[in-house]
């Protein structure tokens, strides 16, 4: 089963930078094929060049240019069209999270996938939409939208990448060190325990115990690393022996 | 319980246009506190108001600007910071997707949440990552990694309002029409099976019973409207007419 992937395809876009930022866009979530339906300033385009360094340079190198839509969507098994308002057409309209989560399903059958983004100005016209399966539309405030066409690839491009990552949605980054062992949890609360005892911190008598049993919780409630706990006790003892001088 | 939302603190930020666009980027998904820390070019900053057009112009005059983070954060009980590279400091990270789903329980809890954004060139320094309780890394293609600052505020934003969104993941979009009733598919059928009879198309006798069913199948495997179908039986009723002229 080859490795597909959806291609994006920005449909007679206008501004060269606006290539090259939607290649950015793609490359972020690894996404790296495009194509191009009549862009308005001819093929290639320096400023989209200037604007996609390195990799996504070669996304720009390997974009497949088409002169008409039907010609560029002609392999694809299933297509997408990104849109901001609503269209006078008869057509399944997804939130970028469910499209892509189709397309997955799609891509992973091997049926190659095509999503479109329209012109700048305008997006796109009745006519392309009417060649798509279905419609994609962010739902975004409808008091205020106003997403362009990179933030539009950006989120589709975003939402492949979430649905596919194996990133873990939580880790705990550590600095050379590891979560404490409750054995030296233990400890720590016994240094301190016995410190603040010597002090007389825990006063009156009726109420020790609730103190020590409060303070043996905030403990073990603490994330602490070993570091951690290492800083903590240096610091007990920093201090009673500066006391005890 | 007041409607809370997570403030979005630009800090330290270098281009006006960028503090604008984040400013419509957030409002796309119906954030509207910002919060600003040492802007590089004062405030207010006019090339940030001629980015944020309309509603996003209020976002920008309601925006709370202060010296110093510390200060910027001072009432909020939970901190995130977004960051590109990982830094050598013991904190969890995590993704958008879970960051804005915790953002999400704290607000309800009513309490105060706050995510940082770096400056344009840098990033936020390790002084500023200190101070935050938790790190957002968007999950990045690690050989291409090139996110700027409207593109993570967009992000963000876009997470918040995904997961509060209450829009349907698919709808079909119907064009002032609904979707055909069993009857009418049978109707259709009928039409169908009848004319091809007619026409000696289920050839040969024995192939007959299979040709009907999969035409069956076929109809009631389309997502057809009413419209949809007055249209077939049209198509239909025109071609025998012209036939039989």
């Amino acid at each position: 089963m080859p490795d597909l992937q959806p291609s994006f395809i920005l449909v007679r876009p206008q501004m060269g930078e606006n290539i090259g930022a939607a290649a950015r866009a793609m490359l972020n979530f690894g996404l790296s094929h495009m194509r191009l339906v009549g862009p308005r300033d001819g093929w290639p385009n320096p400023r989209a060049v200037a604007m996609a360094s390195g990799a996504a340079g070669r996304v720009l190198d390997h974009a497949r240019v088409f002169q008409t839509l039907p010609e560029a969507i002609g392999d694809c098994a299933h297509v997408f069209a990104t849109t901001a308002r609503s269209r006078d057409l008869t057509k399944p309209v997804m939130t970028p999270e469910r499209a892509m989560e189709h397309a997955r399903a799609l891509c992973a059958s091997g049926q190659k996938v095509a999503v479109l983004f329209g012109p700048e100005r305008a997006g796109l016209e009745n006519e392309d939409i009417a060649r798509a399966n279905t419609i994609i539309s962010v739902p975004v405030n409808p008091d205020f939208a106003s997403l362009n066409l990179g933030q539009a690839v950006l989120l589709c491009a975003y939402e492949w990448g979430r649905q596919g990552a194996n990133t873990p949605p939580e880790v705990l980054e550590l600095a050379g060190t590891e979560r404490a062992p409750a054995i030296e949890i233990e400890k720590l609360g016994d240094h301190y325990e016995e410190r603040l005892e010597e002090a007389g911190f825990f006063f009156p008598e009726t109420k020790a115990e609730g103190m020590k049993l409060n303070l043996r919780n905030l403990w073990s409630r603490m994330p602490l690393t070993r570091a951690d706990v290492q800083t903590l006790h240096g610091m007990l003892r920093q201090i009673v022996r500066r006391r005890d001088r």
